[in-house]
């Protein structure tokens, strides 16, 4: 292709982008083209600085800007904990403004193919907080996957001794029963809850 | 939303590429974040570089690095000409490997509702590069929208003594004409070709 270098390296980056292919990803630079250069250079800085503003709190593992941990800031109802995968999926639970107690963000879901043995999980840490906040309760908000389940599986059987719950697994709101698989239908039947 | 601020800022100017609402915004700007301190960096580098580095030929209007265009440097047969709107299409025709010409590219095209009158063509740069390149014949390779076509007739209105053709407008290779809408199956039939 006869399209500059810096073009040809940016796209290449983009195609990187979940879901983004060539096409998409073309299209994407050329739009960096017709941007204002005020915007470019506002976009660089704040990649070139991401990585040192934006981090993982040590402690609960969600995002935090440069020192201070939102989460970790606030009156929580400590003995309630939320385990995700992924400091994103804390942001969609917040939104929701049905939980009020504290996180714990793993980082990732164990997957032997993928080299992501229990190891990576960090468990001693994870212990070492449920023991510290007197955890009364985990809620295991991971994806109902392969790797979601096994990940949720192994660590309820850490904690024997904790009350350890799933998110509900059925219907999305607004969907038809037409379109529905099948597997979620028998999921959405097994756990049908009283009206 | 609780989204570190600089996230925040990254996500709105995600949104602002075609066809990205904002959860795939927010998707990509998470997506940043799991990269490589070194990508991103240069990814930084090259955005904030790009207008310098990536330059609009003032000749032809095709993408160039530095200072030289790439199409007016080669030996291309110079009594046909092909009129895009913007850099992009040229390398879509280049990738063809079926037009020898040379290119000119409008930038725009002409949208009177969007405040892009014809004055916006840079008409007597065209003028003057078709008089010294004694192009004969114009190819039209504009979008068959409105604007496009609006555009199209312009351009061959100001030169009332080249031969001007556009794009053949007809069944997409591959298509089946079950799905193919009316007003194209009419163009199909109406500039049918021989077989």
């Amino acid at each position: 292709m006869l399209y500059p270098k810096d073009l040809l390296t940016l796209i290449s980056y983009l195609k990187k982008f979940p879901g983004v292919g060539k096409k998409t990803a073309e299209r994407f630079a050329f739009e960096f083209l017709n941007w204002d250069e005020k915007i470019l250079q506002d976009i660089a800085k704040l990649l070139s600085n991401l990585k040192k503003h934006v981090r993982t709190c040590e402690e609960c593992g969600c995002l935090m800007e440069k020192t201070n941990c939102f989460f970790c800031l606030q009156n929580r109802e400590k003995h309630l904990m939320c385990i995700t995968a992924n400091p994103r999926d804390v942001y969609a639970i917040e939104e929701t403004d049905s939980f009020q107690g504290v996180y714990h963000v793993l980082g990732t879901l164990i997957s032997p193919l993928d080299g992501k043995t229990p190891d990576t999980l960090n468990l001693p840490h994870l212990k070492a907080r449920i023991a510290r906040l007197k955890v009364q309760e985990i809620i295991l908000a991971l994806d109902p996957t392969l790797e979601g389940d096994a990940t949720a599986l192994f660590i309820k059987e850490q904690f024997p001794d904790i009350c350890a719950s799933r998110l509900a697994l059925g219907l999305p709101l607004g969907s038809s029963l037409d379109f529905i698989d099948e597997g979620t239908l028998s999921q959405a039947i097994s756990g049908r809850q009283r009206f």
